[in-house]
């Protein structure tokens, strides 16, 4: 039983008779493939990927399961259409908190042709990539069963500058969203989300590792999504995900590394790190205790006696 | 008295009635303003820089030392013309080896005009600058008295592809030039200039981290220099230095890190660690041995033993 997926933020919808993702109940995502190469490039990018002995297992965590293609019928009667099927990424989340994060100051790869360079430099301008290496293409942020989520208009999210962002992040683990969207966000959320062991910002810089030596693939376009369940955080189990998806631009690296995604990447990070630094002071004196101390403490500084106690 | 430098290979030089650089016997560098705004940018990045106090000790060592402004009198007759007086890097260097590499894969910042966008834009995709995240600008290499230096022409240097460019790092620091210029560079002072404690590959790792947390400045268009003395490395003694200059395009960071430069870094990196990892190698075995561990046998893992004795 094929359905129309509850949780993406970003990226190709159902439009008039073309097919849109869809997800069954066994937990898997069906993509169908883009047009002009796109759906090519990306199955041929899963194909590489599933393969290639070289990935550490650590990493390949970071990507979705590949599971082949698919021929689908569109009920619609226009006809079967092809599917990259994989991982549905959210199965078995209720109510998950999304972000989708579209890496790299350039979307454009140095092949592609004059006319899309210029739609990407455009769209890389008009947008954070180029001053901020990503943009934010989309989230959602479940707040409580009565508010329901958060999810601003794409126009919205499309218009983010600088401040934009850092405020997008920010609310992405906060609880105060639905009292008054213009209050400051409590980022209460944010030790158990970014800055936990195993949380989102020690899952990025294990990325970041990887990206540093790794040359056999250049992901243009490519997003980060960030997801966790609101829930499980509110007693310390959030279980908060990265993962990479959308593979229709990645290029061979050809000896490279990927220095636009790990420039992004770098960018991405520091802002998280700011929010963790930022909501990790000494409960005594308001020092920052900086991202170290809280792994080091566990997550936890703020409840930590040993370190304000050096104050 | 005043004469011109004789160890640059890269940059604005004199031509017809307009000063380029000159230099001094104290070990001071006289670079003319240059036009359009450039030149004031410049010296007021010098400014807030020199009065910068949040500038780490070991990171300040990577910039010229800026001793303020001077006039200087063209002796063509054409007038005086305003001069920024900094350190002269390569004072009391007989023969440096020296290699000038512009960072970043896009070379102009967001605020300049569409005419300069597009210039940049267009030397940036017909150099290795979006391809690696950098170019090489110029580089003369130190052969011995007979041969001179080898300094490929402007042209040359500026069709450099990737291969072109993984050739020259390795020329750098080869001795084999001046016999056969197509021969295999023997990479003889890679482990002296790039793997040695405080080389090269040391230096640039120390950048690196700067880079990661540093959103003071965006240093778009600026240039990486290394230079090495060769005699001095022949008993392992090169003292090889990394150096940023030209700031005529630097901005304010506003809080964000500088990725783009940054991305330029780490793959700058790989590229120098690739060299490294090769001339490696285990004299038994052949396996590769890593920077860490050439870091850790103090940069001579070939003679070391009790690396080679483990396989």
């Amino acid at each position: 039983m094929l359905k129309v997926p509850d949780h993406q933020v970003a990226g190709h919808r159902a439009v008039g008779g073309q097919l849109g993702p869809l997800v069954d109940d066994s937990g898997r995502f069906y993509k169908p493939l883009q047009s002009e190469e796109r759906g090519d490039t990306e199955v041929a990018f899963y194909k590489s990927f599933s393969s290639n002995t070289e990935i550490p297992a650590h990493i390949r965590q970071f990507f979705p399961v590949f599971y082949g293609t698919r021929t689908i019928e569109a009920s619609d009667g226009s006809g079967p259409q092809p599917h990259l099927v994989m991982e549905d990424l959210v199965a078995g989340h209720v109510n998950p908190s999304v972000m989708d994060i579209k890496m790299g100051s350039r979307t454009w790869d140095p092949e592609a042709s004059e006319k899309y360079i210029e739609k990407c430099l455009g769209k890389d301008r008009n947008s954070t990539s180029i001053s901020l290496g990503f943009r934010i293409s989309g989230l959602k942020v479940y707040q409580n069963n009565e508010a329901g989520f958060w999810q601003p208009d794409k126009k919205v999210v499309y218009s983010f500058n600088a401040d934009g962002v850092r405020s997008a992040l920010r609310k992405f683990v906060s609880s105060n969203l639905s009292l008054d969207p213009n209050a400051d966000a409590d980022c209460s959320y944010a030790s158990t989300v970014y800055a936990h062991q195993g949380g989102i910002l020690a899952q990025l810089l294990q990325l970041k590792e990887w990206f540093e030596v790794q040359t056999s693939y250049h992901f243009y376009s490519c997003s980060i999504l960030f997801f966790y369940d609101r829930e499980s955080a509110l007693d310390g189990r959030a279980h908060p995900r990265v993962k990479l998806v959308d593979f229709a631009h990645v290029m061979d690296g050809c000896g490279v590394i990927d220095h636009n995604f790990l420039g992004g990447l770098c960018s991405l990070i520091k802002f998280i790190r700011d929010i963790v630094d930022e909501d990790n002071k000494c409960a005594k004196c308001d020092v920052k205790l900086g991202y170290e101390k809280t792994l080091k403490e566990n997550g936890l500084c703020k409840s930590n006696t040993e370190a304000e106690s050096s104050c």
